[in-house]
């Protein structure tokens, strides 16, 4: 490759999906895999997946979440024991009909979630309320057979996540369940993505199919639109009866398990391309980024050469003993110039400059992802440095994204204001809404809109029903959604 | 369940078979799935498959690996491409005919190795020297359909693994990819799952589908079948002849790369229960349990519970705090005596009762799972006599699975000794080969032994070919295999 073919062609203010293809390919996230409708995770964002699982593991496994795994077969008929799951899934199932030569008696589904088989599990494990609550977890490769364009991270006809599986031997215990994966998810994005997000319930036209009710993090993306983050649903006693997942009570009677259900993919690396990019490519938060500082020698015909890669090697070995992820990149065949393109590219929140001048003056010099700014730091000074400057980058990260979202949350009273808001601006639309699943459908038919949630917290409505002018029930947030 | 129908029924000693069956099942590793052929990986096993993914992990990233996901689905027609590949494969594979109504133009195999899938990829990717080495890594789900009975862990449908992709510039640095790895694995699984192996390289007719070589590291179960745990293989150029991975070399000429491939599955969980277990259970070497040291309270009619609950989580504190993955089972719907059963079950190193007495007299009652052997231990040296233990039964587990490989060698000199030993004794039979693959086949049909290994440093032959009588080359490892 060319230095001139290195970086990304395009705006991302002028053509923001061109932007995200090439901000992905370009930084090595990911690349097309030579099948439609797949991707390739290369090692930039595997990593960061691998990030994201150390980080919700050891919060999961602290509320006593264990980690298992269950087959991706799935056979047709447990598919259809809930015919509410099975409509709204077997659209986009991917069928495996033959085993070597043979043809199979019944068709196996690549699981495109995993209910169904962990449940009709769940129903021989669970015999007294000694084995509640059941809490397990399991990450793995989903299946989804999309006929729409692909989009890398977003739309793809296998991705990976994780899902949770619960069973409790209440409705009480199972609604605390759902909102602690809920907070769960709401820290990991917020905290660590650097993601600020709308929490809430969906609506009934909106909830996972067979769900009691689903609760969601949903944030808000460059060009408008809005990407769900994650979703924690409470299964009720639906998929329970269905699978006659009963135990015996304290009380010595058979009740039927309250369970929930929860996930979150790697679209999520999706929206951290989105949000954080810009026009030099990732811009990866430091609580997330596989690599946070990056050094890199600067030498013409190897004046001080020694000295600086010693020196770059001193520096190296301090801040990773101080617990910075630093790389020395020292590869003999790339000039600086090259390096610096590249790693911002990948987005990695700081760069540490060591030249001549540099070595000779005991200093160093540091280049910041998310600003440019460039700073001259003593050598004694480094590790101190690099810590409170990636803290600043990451609340930095955060509060522009936090300020983008609050600007882009528009109130409207008129179905006018509305369908204006949503053509101007995009982002969420706050409006008032009577409930009815009518009036839902109407506005999603006509504008592409969606509730994207209704506030844990209920918000006083401030007008009549955006639709039909009837009197308003909730406060809700519309979005045209990815 | 009843305390009657928990423990294991049979003797490891005179039901092999069915005791693994029943350890695997009643210790909670793993249960059949509600599939044909397939398996769950409950919490106990998956934890076991973690500890061993983040071992392997530390040790191939310390080199340069880099881990990523690619897709499961692979064409036929890259299937098709290597014709030993696709012969080796084919009678194996699960095909994806449906998506959604459609019925598929090209069928898709469910990955059973990614190869095809990975080097169409690669040869996009590398260009020049400078792209090589490529050294990547994935961890995920494999799919064969066998047809034959079901084995936990060790034969079935689905299983998981790391598969390592590597492509070089010369054969010389292929050759030393494949022993790093390979010497990775013998560590891990000698050091870590405290399991002895022989290691070396297969024959010809033992090698994977389209290598160029194959080195493998091999283990003896107790009742004398050997297990492959691992293999790593050179591909030549095979692969990249096939796929064009070419690269312009620093001495501006098109070469095709040198490639490997290696991997390790679930099925090293199956030989970790065979080797160790006993009659009680499972039995787990210290470096890889997911739990090392379990504490139970023992009171009666809650004489002294406070107190012994308080002393007991004092002790866990100080466990925790100095790296010991301790646990305290404080569930009150169980009695001590169920806690011991369950946890000897599962395997756990060291159990830590507390009652009455020993809150006291300032002291701990330890028993060793490996020997059963009982110590009064004064409270202030509980870590240092933890720890001390812990690398005791380390060593006690690898030494006794030592003595028994090394009695389980036999040197024989004529065929009659041959099939005398494998069926008596079964274990590695070490004999003299000519190297004709005639004679390797025709052992194999006559008496179902493999040559397993050709050790890597030559044996200077001790008779004649133990088949055809004419001159040695090699002197070779036979067993019967998993």
């Amino acid at each position: 490759m060319k230095m001139s073919e290195m970086g990304i062609t395009v705006k991302k203010s002028e053509n923001f999906s061109e932007w995200y293809t090439q901000t992905v390919l370009k930084s090595g996230l990911a690349d097309y895999a030579p099948i439609k409708g797949c991707m390739i995770f290369r090692e930039h964002s595997y990593a960061i997946w691998e990030k994201i699982q150390e980080i919700f593991n050891k919060q999961i496994k602290e509320k006593g979440h264990k980690n298992v795994y269950f087959p991706m077969f799935i056979p047709e008929s447990f598919l259809k024991k809930e015919a509410e799951h099975f409509e709204g899934f077997v659209p986009e199932v991917a069928w495996i009909t033959m085993g070597g030569n043979s043809k199979l008696e019944e068709k196996l589904a690549v699981r495109p979630t995993s209910e169904t088989i962990m449940y009709a599990t769940y129903a021989k494990w669970i015999r007294s309320w000694r084995d509640l609550p059941l809490k397990l977890n399991q990450w793995c490769n989903i299946v989804r057979w999309e006929t729409r364009a692909t989009k890398l991270f977003l739309r793809t006809r296998e991705f990976l996540w994780q899902e949770g599986h619960t069973a409790h031997a209440t409705k009480e215990e199972a609604d605390t369940e759902v909102m602690e994966i809920l907070n769960i998810y709401r820290d990991l994005v917020e905290n660590y993505l650097a993601i600020p997000v709308l929490v809430g319930k969906k609506t009934e036209n909106e909830k996972f199919a067979g769900a009691l009710y689903t609760t969601a993090v949903e944030a808000l993306m460059p060009d408008g639109k809005v990407l769900q983050m994650g979703t924690s649903h409470n299964l009720g006693q639906n998929f329970a009866k269905v699978f006659d997942i009963k135990f015996i009570g304290e009380d010595e009677k058979e009740h039927y398990v309250w369970q929930t259900s929860w996930g979150v993919s790697t679209r999520m690396i999706g929206a951290l391309v989105m949000v954080h990019g810009d026009d030099k490519g990732l811009v990866l938060p430091p609580k997330i980024t596989p690599v946070q500082a990056v050094i890199i020698p600067i030498f013409y015909k190897n004046v001080a050469q020694k000295l600086i890669l010693e020196k770059a090697r001193e520096i190296l070995n301090k801040l990773v003993e101080n617990g910075v992820t630093a790389v020395f990149d020292d590869r003999p065949a790339y000039t600086p110039g090259w390096k610096f393109n590249e790693w911002e590219l990948k987005g990695v929140p700081i760069r540490i400059e060591i030249g001549p001048r540099d070595v000779k003056q005991k200093q160093l010099t540091l280049a910041r992802r998310d600003t440019f700014e460039r700073l001259a730091v003593k050598e004694e000074d480094i590790v101190d440095i690099v810590n409170k400057l990636l803290e600043e980058i990451q609340g930095n990260l955060f509060n522009r994204a936090k300020k983008f979202l609050e600007d882009n949350i528009t109130t409207v009273k008129t179905y006018d204001e509305f369908k204006e808001a949503l053509k101007n601006k995009g982002g969420f639309i706050r409006a008032c809404w009577c409930s009815s699943p009518t009036c839902e459908e109407k506005i999603k038919e006509e504008t592409g809109a969606t509730i994207r949630i209704v506030p844990f917290e209920k918000e006083k409505p401030f007008s009549n029903c955006v639709y039909c002018g009837k009197e308003a029930r909730d406060v809700v947030y519309f979005g045209r959604a990815y």
